[in-house]
């Protein structure tokens, strides 16, 4: 019945073309690779635009013996780290954020395209240095012996000089970018002799160069050596997208400072450049407002539950060395229900019952839009908070989604829920806040209902997300906005985890049984990688698509899962916003059979780095060819 | 429009009415409680059958100091440990399983009620003065003062005693129950004048009782101390259901065995008896044969990947003295595919392509049924693995599901794939390696397969793992089988995570878009409560119904997300098999209202143990009256 002979031959040979070309993630741009192998040296010499740089490790109080276990077997080479204790070195180490105090350059004088630099590469270095990845789960049992270099040959090749090059000035925008203002290109080489170059225009750009080199390189599972199996290396990269992040949600369940750090640091090796914080809803106000300490007081679910004017500092300073923008969100005028625990009189419709008719979720409560003492709270609050954020963010993101029009009916100076009284209302409520946002020199960015449902008018600087999905960004764009895009179908981490209203025996019960969430099922890595918010659209509009962020909403993650819900999911997004689901060469759409051997390899260094990223399968597949793991088609396949 | 006074008024007063209860999980049969709070003493008084039991805490190397905070802020009771080195303490701290060896009787020379009992109330009282619950997660935002004692006033009320009386005998078969032979009920309780009293039949009813008296105890913000506010307590209790479980998938995904004891602990914080291990299948072979070494050496996906017969002893062992029955199972004829890499000669379709030709995920292979070597290997397989298992294992599953006929075509010593051929041989397969099963002193469990779709005839001894759903458990308990259930429609916790095979480009991608998964979406815990898995049936087959199991298939899930997967969703289904999801007393269902709440204050009871539980729901819900958080329905709601 099933002939199997010949067939099996033909894709044998297939599944031998189908093994990824490379590891990095996101896939560079362009990206060429040899197959011989170099150890990275310890003692690596490496210059930033000709000068020598010095890098440290985390100090540790063993470091001044001389190698007892970092020797070769057969080799009298020593690779012990030899610590130069004259020069400028660092102690921050990125692996142990969770651990270690961030002490370096807090607070920092100035930032400086030196001092990034040199961050970035004394935690590059730490953390291939403290890397445990030996990459046995890439290759069929007892084949890993078959990938890695000999350990026992007398002649052992290095890596022994990094050749940095920043091309182009910093500028202040450079570390607070809007838009497109930052180059994040890099070139990257590795020559068979042992020299590697790194050339961008911006700092940021090198710290890009620096995480792809990192990922070049696998410990040695005969000890604490590491190597690249890649030599001769010639990169070329560049994002297509300049804005691709992720968005979490503190107020429906506040997360601690350290997971936010992880985040980034986990941002960070996935090239993804933005962190939005959406920090208050109705739910709590974490967010500690010095001139109104009642608000986060009251507000928080606990006292102890907020973030202080030195954590954004330190959440902020820590996301400006990575790369990575941090920039916040005070929802507005809708969502804003937990300052009515410190603010009553500011607040229409909080916890009203039931609550589906005046907001999506409990327990709602928004601004009443016409009252003098919403707009004093608000100069209050403005005064406080934005002169804070400026220096390191380019965006504030002043919220819009979800006003019900219902809420004002509750509203003593509104009693209406008609559209022609709210819309000048909320107009003057917009021009009001993002008047004080472009004040402290900050742009304003708005979810997609301020322009569409309410016909808002904000001003051509205003960057639009969009979650709604369909046609949405079509016609924000086609509206001309910059638009960010979050659409729900794809990119929404929260969904598919069942729904987590309670309901009643009876109707309830058997209205919503089966008990799923609204925006289920799980987008899965697979479906989020196969959509890019660009394709379909003229070109004129898609380049109005400035990138993308992926939210987790809260209503069922905490710090708990964190981690595995954003890993390796945003890994995913970010590759699509980085260069494209299709082969930037070919273009032709990537195989997930491509992809997920890469992903995989991806899940395993963030674990490896001490972020919970979820499996993106079984290591039978990750140690086979990813064609095995495939369903295959086509003439006699069906 | 909305007018809302008269009526919020009344659904305020309905909201009251919904408070929990109580906070034990899962929910007693019958339990009365009151309103005085006791907090526990560290000098408690206990006796088992009337005899003074010694208990200590972890020993810890200051335990000799005299009281230094254990001190009530107006008080001069000290409240320290009162060690007492003269008895017989244990040394086994549950809470500290990933960290301590395993230390207590390990060999035990026999295993004694006293010995369980013992383990088992110094597992409580520790876990009790080492957790850091204090509950104002359960409480609106400043309202925990009202549910907590005045720790400053002068008096305070204790929990001075606890007399655990043993009315029956254990016998051999307590620690390794099969079906109904354990008898797990027990009384519990505590008097205003702080007498506690356990009384239980088994040593198994004790080890629940002690479950259920540790969820009564919170700590106190103010220092710690831990108190009861329910006093009195009256509580008789039982399981519906004798097998109540969690299958865990080790050959897909391995798990290393901390993650195993871990999952045993929390299993017994649930009162789930049964931990299903599918140890091998496919993919890995993780499990060791001492007489055969190669199989697991090139079975497993790493040489240390495995399970030695010293790790299988002391997971069984901690699950008896926690009343939990770990059994294995090796899934045959099909799912058998990694025996290939160490016996190639006993497998057929091992890694054939395409792989859904020969079964159901990649990378098959089943044994060659008709072949004289098959026989000969499991003779070895049996007497090597049997007589280890069955001292602490009523049962052996042998598997059985999804083998699929096409295999055969490939067997050499079949060459058919017709079920008048393939039969008889799986008939002969099945029972010899029965009568291998009943030999050793075990009883065999098999997937429904076997049954149904084969016909085999497997005797009445034999217990049907049923996964298909629909009319499957009404089917096989008509036909008079003892059924486990294991509704993939409910209770596959794996599902819902979207599907983990590659998709070429071209036909693939768009067949298998959006790439969902075979069983999604989520079963939420909503669904699972929802599930009965007697109901409908006669009460004669509601009767062969002796339980459940969760699966957690492992495709997509390792050590790094197993407990968010597990918990809190089996516990879930633990109180259903528990006591119902109607209300014993009532009759009628528990509504999500009244157990969501519970379930929310167990996990935060799991996590506060050292298990990474997945949230039921954001803390405004848990602060909140459930009611807040739930869709209202009814006249004027819709």
């Amino acid at each position: 019945m099933f002939s199997s002979s010949p067939l099996m031959l033909l894709l044998s040979s297939v599944l031998l073309l189908t093994q990824p070309v490379s590891a990095v993630w996101p896939a560079p741009q362009s990206f060429s690779q040899g197959n011989s192998s170099l150890y990275l040296s310890q003692t690596i010499h490496v210059t930033y635009n000709g000068k020598f740089v010095r890098w440290s490790p985390s100090p540790s109080p063993s470091s001044t013996s001389s190698c007892p276990s970092f020797r070769f077997p057969h080799n009298d080479e020593c690779s012990d780290f030899d610590f130069d204790h004259g020069g400028w070195t660092l102690t921050e180490n990125s692996l142990n954020s969770q651990q270690l105090p961030y002490t370096h350059g807090y607070p920092p004088a100035t930032l400086s395209s030196k001092e990034i630099v040199q961050a970035g590469l004394s935690r590059t270095l730490s953390s291939i240095f403290s890397s445990d990845f030996v990459p046995w789960m890439l290759h069929k049992r007892g084949e890993l012996d078959k990938f890695e270099p000999d350990l026992h040959r007398q002649q052992h090749k290095w890596v022994k000089s990094l050749a940095i090059t920043q091309t182009g000035k910093d500028t202040k925008q450079t570390f607070k970018p809007l838009d497109d203002t930052v180059d994040e290109s890099y070139n990257l080489t590795i020559s068979t002799q042992g020299e590697a170059k790194l050339t961008a225009v911006s700092s940021i750009g090198v710290l890009r160069g620096l995480e792809t080199f990192k990922q070049l390189f696998f410990k040695h599972s005969g000890g604490p050596f590491w190597y690249t199996p890649y030599v001769p290396v010639k990169i070329e990269d560049k994002p297509d997208f300049p804005h691709r992040g992720v968005m979490i949600d503190t107020a429906r369940s506040w997360l601690p400072v350290d997971d936010i750090l992880r985040t980034i640091d986990a941002l960070a090796m996935n090239k993804l450049n933005r962190l939005h914080i959406h920090v208050t809803d109705s739910q709590s106000w974490p967010l500690e407002i010095p001139s109104m300490p009642e608000v986060a007081k009251k507000g928080a679910y606990r006292p102890d539950w907020t973030y202080s004017p030195g954590d954004i500092d330190r959440i902020q300073k820590y996301g400006v060395h990575r790369g990575v923008e941090v920039y916040f969100e005070i929802d507005m005028p809708g969502h804003i229900g937990s300052l009515s625990l410190s603010h009553p009189e500011l607040i229409v419709a909080y916890n009203e019952q039931p609550y589906h008719w005046w907001c999506a979720e409990p327990p709602c409560g928004a601004f009443k839009m016409n009252d003098t003492r919403v707009y004093a709270f608000l100069d209050k609050l403005w005064a406080d908070l934005l002169p804070r954020l400026a220096p390191y963010s380019a965006y504030f993101h002043t919220g819009g989604d979800e006003l019900n029009r219902n809420d004002s009916m509750l509203d003593e100076g509104i009693r209406s829920n008609k559209t022609e009284v709210l819309q000048p209302l909320l107009q003057k409520f917009i021009d009001t806040a993002h008047k004080h946002v472009r004040k402290a020199g900050l742009t304003p960015l708005v979810w997609e209902e301020i322009p569409t449902e309410w016909e808002i008018d904000i001003g051509k600087d205003v960057v639009v997300q969009s979650w709604l999905g369909g046609d949405a960004a079509f016609n924000l764009t086609k509206a001309g906005h910059k638009v960010i895009d979050s659409n729900y179908n794809f990119l929404y981490l929260d969904c598919g985890r069942g729904g987590w209203i309670n309901n009643d025996n009876g109707e309830a019960f058997e209205t919503f049984y089966p008990f799923n969430d609204w925006c289920g099922p799980t987008k899965s890595w697979r479906l989020i990688y196969s959509y890019n918010p660009r394709d379909g659209l003229p070109e004129d509009q898609a380049k109005l698509i400035i990138g993308g962020e992926v939210p987790v909403w809260s209503e069922t993650i905490d710090s708990v899962t964190l981690d595995s819900i954003i890993w390796p999911r945003a890994s995913a997004a970010g590759e699509v916003w980085w260069s494209g689901n299709k082969d930037p060469v070919t273009g032709q759409n990537r195989s997930q059979i491509e992809v997920a051997p890469r992903l995989a390899e991806m899940r395993e260094r963030l674990v490896d780095f001490g972020v919970g990223a979820s499996t993106v399968y079984m290591p039978f597949c990750t140690m086979h060819d990813a064609a095995e793991c495939s369903y295959p088609m086509g003439p006699g396949y069906t």
